[in-house]
């Protein structure tokens, strides 16, 4: 099983599965009627440019995904071209089952309509198994990582359904959805794949050398930087704009505290790179589900505060006690960036629930908790309607990360079930974290170098 | 003329060049209304803002020519500051004699008009030397890299004027006239610039080393996030959202392919980073002449599988080929990235062409293939209209590729006999693919970087 | 003092003053009302759209911020964690700090109005103490850098106020408020602080290795494709595509002086990485200040040349001679790049006013030298508007780069002197440049690197 013809199997399946996409396409896909040509005798209503207005939005979260993850995974010494190369391969896949799969949620007449709309989303729904490669980077195979993918990224269709749809939870920047559900479907999967007890110490591959570190930061700061967009892109009007200024201040605040604690924590009080290129970010996550909430600077600001001291701690405490205790590795620390974080935001978008009201929100509560109206008696119910209060509807938002919980860590689980014991090839302790079992990689360098 | 002097006389030269590009925008580059303040009393129309809404996308193009290609071609292990600096050098040159020779196609007045969209037109002709140079990297001195441009550019425009205008054909992304015109006049200078027999071997620093696959990973990565925003630029409404969804998933769906066919075709199945860093960009030039047309989502994602294929089959077989009996050597493989996906398009856009009925593309058949408007009877002719059947216009696509061809590879010739023959130093076979010749280089490094 | 403790307690004050920031920010400061909800029963004007209708260009100027500061510092052989790290830290402590200071001066009701405007404004003073960090590079300890950029953005903020509104000079991208102001206060820091008679030599750590080089290049690259959105954000209309366009065409020709220019003065005629990586983006610093004027394309063009010219000649001989005759390093040369270009477009600003016409700008006169604004007896004075004529407006644009000359090295003298006689920790000569001492770096590399 693990001579190259299990190889060339794995990726004869991949292009299968590529062909099978191509029909699905031809078979119920169709461009909405903003990306289709005027009739003859129409009046322009304009209406097409505005339908393109979150274009420049969309491009920053492209960045994200293939600069933003590709660079953030660069970081180990010997792993560069897989992680920036899988990530490439894997978004690009996983756009088009998106398209697919959250389009099969939504079909009207038998068809799914793909519009710009269709392709943020699917650069969404990406990040989810990213994050989850993230928990697993250097220890699995790319036939592994793209079969995990497919099926991840189904149950998240699924999942996402769920806590939108049927239970109404607020989660504009999707801390819930995403960040929880990748982190904890690929710490799931990374337990299932985690090493005999004899194997567990930690290679001298699994750390970053000066250059490698110096890659990392390109994805930091890229990430960085667009995380207002990823935040904000599914927001509108005064929503938008408080998505932007909560996550750019959170952000912010979580830098600041990372570097303070990171020094404070650290060995000989000295700034450590694994903090700096994530706990940083923890701000952005942290801040997910509520960014278009009523929050204030402060509250922003302080969730930021928050969010830093966790991330960074968890570095250096909880990690190395997962990795000691439960063999699970998380290479990247996507419990302390995506993990925890997400549970914050989860925790402050109950309490922010909890106190929401339509005098505060006003002509907002429909679209950011549609369950609430109604409660006032002055407005319609509108589909979904439950007229909330807002007790209640902080209900639901614990009930909807207790549910993404339940089904990442149960999905994860099989899936880690399937790669382990099926008839997919497991990498070997030495073949961890090292590019070239699946790649073809220069020759013994020279000193020049 | 190996001297010393000849460098300095060089850059002499091309000094004089930019005080004449200097004294040309004196006598003829004048504001365009839209960048002229509003008279007093005039009332503000609202328009200066509109005119500029595609500031985003140019900011996109202007990462893809400077970063993108800059980096795209740091791969080789000791060319990385010619590769990111004369990219810098050439499109700065590029972009200013763009803007005049674009003008003076379209003078009015004896004046040339600036406005954002003269730029945006510049940085897209800058792309055409800039594959051009992806054919000769590491082949040239920087004298004669920039005297290229020069010509060609100017060759390119009269012949982007021919085809778009005279013939009236079809090519929103520019896969024609870009990207086909660069590729095959860059290996005609190659082919020009060949070494002689004896002298044909691949030298080791015609490779890659660890590092600078990765960085070149960088140029890659947002060459594929913005290409996009490359093929939709000059498309508008619900032509330009088509051309952004079906470059997006003709990128996707060929990015999956190269991955798939690189393994299969490589010694031992191992992934092979030449194609991972090129024929994953193939979808983005195969899907180009066609990107507005309505195509369907399957029709992006058939041309991504085809394009995706044919360059890593390309890159495995063609270019060694061409090297062992051609002595050509394709320094970056621009025949795989952008030649055969431009012939790719180009046939597409015929057949395509061949299939559009006045029924289906309505009110946007007129710009889409103007000369096709007045077929039915209902419409005016308009201006360069010459009610053109399908058949016929699909005729006219080939007629296009062809002619483009033709002037690319007979200029190439010209100038590639003028850089060889004329006073022009050439580059002797030890100083190819080696900053050192022509930059300060830190001496010999230690151990520690 | 230069023990572990020092380290600890300078850590522990920056947490206190990201605590205090929490505090002011939920003291004073409120979302504006284009981020707050609409009343139920309001009318939506749509006029929340528009208000982030700059979101793009504001993205691009946070690449310039992290990206582009941040890897161009990365040029050094052993600081690349220092360049990419501390510019995270510096800005993210600064923009919030940006917010509190620049919102004091322009409270209404006691109350700061945060919106995407107040994170714009953040992100430009951010760039003003990186401007100094360059010249301090390697040379101070995190503590004093970011205690510095807390004194100097209040500072900043302070002669913004005065330069821009008491004085009511133009300075559309911001060369003489930012870029001179940062690049003499932090050259004024540097004097403080340079290093004893007998420890003026520069070592080899002061220098660039092949790989640092090549990461400086993404940030020189980023800077210069966004450098017209810096340049045109804060100006509307008309006035912001001619900022645009503007910048676009001085980059272009001072990147093509800087490549002939630093060929011509190099030994052996070889071109420097060090003018490449900073004189390129000089043009983008030279035409800040009158970017939004009716210059034209020739005069962008000649400016380009111009600041070309003289900041490679400054980094070919005044640096120098400053290293060896005033011990002041300058380590990025920011004199270079930003002081001396600066100075080149404050000129050209009082130039370009002293032959500013009510006739030739119309319209917006009033937005661009609103001081000038009722000279022609047509028009109503406005607020502050002193009816100057174009004589007195030159003399005014002098005025303000002496002031803020004045300022900026009055305050950089004080604010050095406070580095170096208080209570924190200096570093010694063989600490410099060398990221181990603040950071954990990976255990000695092996040759495989």
């Amino acid at each position: 099983m693990h001579s190259p013809a299990a190889k060339v199997s794995g990726y004869v399946v991949l292009m299968i599965v590529q062909i099978i996409f191509l029909v699905l396409f031809w078979l119920f896909v169709r461009y909405e009627k903003t990306a289709l040509p005027l009739a003859i005798d129409a009046e322009d209503a304009g209406s097409a440019n505005e339908h393109v207005s979150k274009y420049p939005q969309f491009q920053d979260i492209q960045v994200m995904i293939f600069i933003g993850f590709g660079f953030l995974m660069t970081f180990l010494r010997k792993y560069g071209y897989s992680a920036t190369g899988f990530t490439l391969f894997m978004a690009a896949l996983v756009v088009q089952w998106a398209v697919l799969m959250k389009g099969f949620l939504h079909m009207e007449g038998g068809k799914i309509s793909l519009s710009l709309e269709n392709i943020i989303d699917a650069d969404i729904a990406a990040a989810v198994p990213l994050i989850s490669m993230g928990a697993l980077l250097g220890r699995t195979t790319p036939i592994q990582l793209l079969c995990m993918s497919v099926f991840e990224v189904a149950l998240f269709a699924a999942n996402e359904y769920l806590a939108l749809h049927v239970f109404s939870i607020c989660d504009c920047g999707g801390s819930i959805t995403v960040h929880a559900f990748g982190a904890y479907f690929g710490l799931a999967v990374a337990l299932m794949l985690r090493p005999a007890s004899d194997q567990n110490e930690t290679g001298k591959l699994e750390g970053a050398s000066y250059t490698s570190d110096i890659f990392a930061m390109i994805g930091t700061t890229f990430l960085w930087v667009y995380w207002p967009s990823f935040n904000s892109v599914l927001a509108d009007g005064a929503g938008g704009e408080r998505a932007i200024l909560n996550t750019f201040l959170s952000l912010a605040a979580a830098t600041v505290t990372t570097f303070v604690v990171s020094a404070l924590v650290s060995h000989e009080n000295k700034l450590d790179m694994v903090h700096v290129q994530n706990s940083t970010l923890a701000g952005g996550v942290a801040v997910g589900t509520v960014c278009n909430l009523l929050l204030g600077a402060h509250g922003a600001v302080l969730i930021g505060i928050i969010a830093g001291t966790v991330s960074v701690l968890g570095y250096r405490y909880l990690t190395p006690w997962m990795t000691a205790n439960l063999r699970l590795h998380d290479t990247c620390g996507v419990h302390n960036l995506h993990g925890m974080p997400a549970l914050i935001s989860a925790i402050a978008s109950a309490i922010y629930a909890s106190m929401a009201t339509v005098g505060e929100y006003q002509s907002e509560l429909q679209d950011i908790f549609p369950a609430m109206v109604g409660t006032n008696g002055t407005e319609t119910k509108i589909m979904g309607g439950l007229g909330r209060n807002a007790t209640s509807q902080a209900g639901y938002q614990l009930f909807g990360i207790a549910v993404t919980l339940l089904i990442a860590i149960g999905g994860g689980i099989l899936t880690g079930a399937v790669l382990k014991y099926t008839n997919f090839r497991n990498l070997k302790k030495d073949e961890h974290h090292l590019d070239e079992h699946y790649w073809e990689v220069p020759a013994a360098e020279n000193k020049e170098e």
